[in-house]
């Protein structure tokens, strides 16, 4: 069999590099993806959205999708879930549904771009009435989170203007403090906010929470319950997003991801299909905090909240979804098969090839032969890809038919 | 009356700046803005679409909006339609709809994206048949071009793809160039088709036309009546627009503009509302084009088609376009005052702090008084946007209701 | 005159808009912009630097042309000096120097960067020697602030990497955090430091100080005397300075500028030559600061540090400077005008158009009537510019020949 | 052995996928890299050049390194020079010396930036005897490329503006294919002329030839002779190179690479070591072109000038230059990897994750076992850097001393 000769030669070679397999396998089965509802229900450009066939058609039937590419990849056990679009009478029902899946729900995404009355922001609009609003919506979906079993908050806000005069930064900077603030205050004792940022879109002027420096401005004036939310494609163009990682670790600040690739923009495509090294690079980060001396650092580094945030306008979603997860474990494998000690080693003498090398040499193993054997060693399909192919899910869906959930 | 006083100061300051000022008003009679029937509906982000009241239900209520443009700033003869949505059964009557109130159809623009056979690709299809529907809506275009009486066919293509391997570049070229060159057989004497191209978006790895090199490849092609059409917001950050305006313009190659203004990507926000001075600069060249010694290149420059492109998503829909088109008018207006002679002898000298004053020092001259008195002269009213409010037209138009047209 | 008549319709004008023209007189008045000793100097690019005659040969001389371009445009008190460019034996005798040519020293910045022994970093060198020497730099430009009666440093870090491994970022960051708390420890009861950020360049993989989030979370551990130096240059593409300069008053951390301009990178060209809006909305910025609510907010614009840094590599120098200096009063003076109590209103009303229009105004409003009335009241030339070069001091500085002083 | 079990396994996994490993290795031996002169010697960025002990002293030395990294590579058998950096006495003599070891001259880069005269333009100059003077210079090396037996000319301009005003974009490009068309008659029959576009720097406002465009319109005037040169680093952010270098094979006028990674600007690092699955895709292209059904397009990618060109500012020259070398075999190779069939069959079906993920699995396979084989096949080590560091030849040419070669 050429995958036990693989892993065989595989396991001779990192030996050889002084890696511990043991540990790899841990680690990798320490790795928790969380997928979120709205990446298995349509969605698309301004320009169009795509309908497609087999799309569900609700909350529960989006736990099942979620709960296929669970069973497949074995480490996507929450999902996380949009409130209103996961709006349900009975959440305990959802909660239940949830956990007969083998699921569980994860983080609660507040929507407060979607209302008319956000038409000129949520927490940071003139108008008092819709502040409130906004504050009470965040209110609910803490509720809510209490209620289906999350620890997690995870906050985007859309506000920010489209042209220098509409707005007064440093005033709607202290109504979103301020709203924050309020809802610090509704968290339950293990509970998180994840304050995440964005560049720029939907809004083309300024956006209030532009970048990490804003987002972490916000939540070092809350507490430790608050942190920042890293989404892979919200930085400008060059930005070196695992500089970024690593100085949130140090300061105990990174709270969690939303991932997925993009080339130009927030384009939110399959992550790892564009620049995988970047990838690669940002779990460096997260491994090398694991190992640190600091312990705060290693704690901040073993409760990151890892999510998939993709909007999959062309692609089959549950397939989109298997291959994303497989992307971020790839990454993260080959991550750990950097010898630290090694690059230290190099760094300390500052042979700049050589270091480079270590790290590099890292990305360019494959990693195929370890995924095979930690799957199979835990009754996973070897290839979570194939297996759903295989497994005719696909066209059961299709019962489903057009026009299912979407944003 | 300061505006009488400020007129006799410009006056004064210009001519001893040696400007002749009754050239530079017959060139302001000169220029022509197209506005698109698309800019008088609904539009937003991926996000959101914020629905306005009053926005026009068909093609016939865009043409009145537009034609309250027109009667205000007196530039604004012709109207860009979009099809299918502006599809009407009876073009003739849409054309004498346009006629009755003072207006012409302008640019006539295909829809290639909205299609669920589009999905992955119109003349870039693998699939030969969608892309003989695409050729076919292009002549369908090209024959209502003829019977509204446009000789402008402005062509955007949303092709591209957004993985790596997705598409096979060379291939989906070809076939573009394919679709094109039978376009072109069907192109009036009179008539030009205009090639957009766009960086990204909606595709987001590769666009077909992703660059002016690539719409200039095609255009050659074809001939004469085949030119480039630049959109000002679809470039890389930090292109130098105006550049690319004068090798087009060299080239005899430069069919027209999509104006409109950004910050980050593809924004669509009102022309000139983001770094002005880019906009100033590329009018900087057209001006300096019309007094070529080379009479391709003069001729170019005057017959370009100047058009607005914008998504009006949180503005009032018709202030927004009269503070565009008063903004194209306003830098037009500015580069008319470059004394290029003056540029010229500042080169020749390699002075550059002489030459760079040159030209900003009409950028920042107030052209305030020289456009009311362009105004005044045509019976136009002296402030644009003033009158609209007076006119009452904003809220007349609210028994339209919400929910008109959008795309 | 045509320049009396100017003013009094720019009197009219403004008052008519409710601005209060002896308050502005008053601001413009309180306007110092910093001029550098090194931007009298050569400089180039990495491919070539072209020398120039007539560049001063010493400290002594780059003062000499600081002092003409004070004395021609009243608003640049103070130079900024770049040791060990401006290193002299006695600092007694350079201030001296400075206070008989109506100057005074302005910040001191350290050279980290061009010593062999810094080549893979200075205060992040992961040799202890180099780190120590680095800080005993800094340091020793503490105690030279000290003696040449500046109570500024300005430290800009060319920390960082090329590749990834490289560096351990962490590890980096804390040895920088550690060399900035001891240089806290030795400044003196009114002095300042000001850490100034950058995007990339000289290091192209990461920067130590990448952007302004990092900058302040150093400044925030220091103490109320660190702050931040935001260079206009030091960004991402597509970065919206003038909010980040809005959150950093908003925290007390906007410490200074480093003025230029840019259409790519680190261009240091002209400031305003490029984007000049970008300028004026970074001072609208400002002066909404100023007149903030928080006393807070209102102390931190009242301290900002202008400063000017440039790099003229094709341009003369001392011209390049007049330029900068007006190009900076220019758009503060335009900033100057803009209704903030207007623009509140547009806001309070969610006026878009109003709001944008209500700022973009005071940019399109010509201020040359407004600061020759300011220069000629201070018995200033009107035209700085054509004053220097009747002065006759361009032809006197040839005698110095080529090959000055250049970094 | 470890090695000998790992080809066999990478033999037997590629036959199972329907690779051809004859034709891989046969694709393998045919690469060629060119390794650029410059390369060897000092270079820096605008704040420092750091020294290097051992670097060569003069062309004979630099050719001296270049065959170092021949040997232990087997695929560097061409040296560019660089006019006048190269430039000797005795043209015969340095061609003898390349041959008696081993190599060849390659291509002949004319150099028109570091001449006091070039300071506002060589071929785009406003003075007449400077334009002269630049030509001249080009047909020299023209001349020189006759005498070393080299048949490419590889045309770089640093030509451009820093200011609005500051140059007449077209009467500038008139002059520069005027320049390009003296030296086009001076071609012997086997010669081409590359001619490279760069995005910016060192001008910073407009550079004559900014982006392939501007090259393609000057290439085809001039005639087959002409082609285009990719510089990888010469593009702006987010540009997608594979797709230009697809639409330059489509045109038949790629005619070369300057490789090295980027993530800012022209970073001049080491290819490959920043976003390698960039490299990667570029290679995807011309692997596919290489099997076009068109002929021309075929010609064209047998036909590309493979060369690197970067600045090892940190790296010590010759490894940096062998890791160079490496990451593009390494890259070559895994395109080579690609089943093309089974790519085009994704492609037919519109399987989108199919076709990306038949990509990608190429770039994901280990190539170490194939180029060991393909090395120790040829009689190479089997790892070059390895056999470098043990060669003793870094501790030989210490004995030159430092304040060799540079730019």
């Amino acid at each position: 069999m050429t995958t036990d000769r693989a892993y065989a030669l595989f396991e001779a070679r990192q030996r050889e590099r002084g890696i511990d397999l043991e540990q790899v396998m841990q680690k990798l089965s320490a790795l928790q993806i969380e997928t979120p509802s709205w990446g298995y229900g349509d969605s698309g450009t301004r320009f169009k959205v795509f309908r497609q066939a087999g799309v569900p058609r609700n909350p529960f039937e989006k736990l099942e999708d979620a709960a296929v590419v669970h069973r497949l990849t074995g480490i996507c056990p929450s999902v996380a879930i949009h409130i209103p679009w996961d709006k349900v009478d009975d959440y305990a029902k959802l909660k239940a549904h949830a956990e007969g899946l083998g699921l569980r729900i994860g983080a609660v995404n507040p929507n407060l771009f979607q209302d008319d009355d956000y038409k000129f922001g949520s927490v940071t609009n003139v108008d008092a009435r819709i502040r409130r609003k906004a504050v009470d919506h965040l209110l609910e979906c803490a509720a809510i989170a209490k209620e289906v079993g999350s620890n997690v908050l995870s906050l985007w806000f859309a506000d920010g203007t489209n042209y220098p005069g509409q707005g007064d930064f440093r005033q709607r900077r202290r109504w979103l403090h301020e709203a924050l603030a309020e809802l610090y205050q509704a968290l339950g004792p293990d509970m998180r906010m994840l304050i995440e940022y964005k560049f720029f879109e939907p809004a083309f002027y300024h956006t209030d929470l532009a970048d990490w420096g804003m987002a972490y401005t916000a939540a070092i004036k809350l507490g430790p319950k608050a942190q920042v939310l890293v989404d892979t494609g919200h930085h400008a163009q060059g930005t070196n997003v695992e500089h970024i990682v690593a100085v949130l670790l140090d300061e105990g600040k990174l709270g969690g991801f939303h991932f997925n690739s993009r080339k130009y923009a927030d384009d939110d495509l399959i992550v790892g299909a564009h620049n995988p090294y970047e990838l690669f690079l940002i779990f460096y980060q997260i491994v090398a905090a694991m190992a640190a001396d600091d312990p705060a650092v290693r704690a901040c580094a073993e409760h990151i909240a890892y999510m998939i945030d993709q909007s999959h306008c062309i692609e089959p979603k549950i397939p989109a979804m298997i291959r994303s997860v497989q992307n971020v474990q790839t990454q993260y494998a080959k991550a750990l098969l950097i010898n630290l000690e090694e690059v230290k080693d190099f760094q300390q003498r500052n042979d700049v090839l050589g270091a480079e090398e270590a790290v590099r040499r890292a990305f360019e193993t494959d990693v195929t032969p370890l995924l095979i054997a930690w799957r199979e060693a835990r009754g996973l399909p070897a290839d979570p890809m194939q297996a759903y192919k295989q497994s005719g899910y696909a066209e059961k869906i299709l019962a489903r038919g057009v026009g299912g959930a979407s944003w």
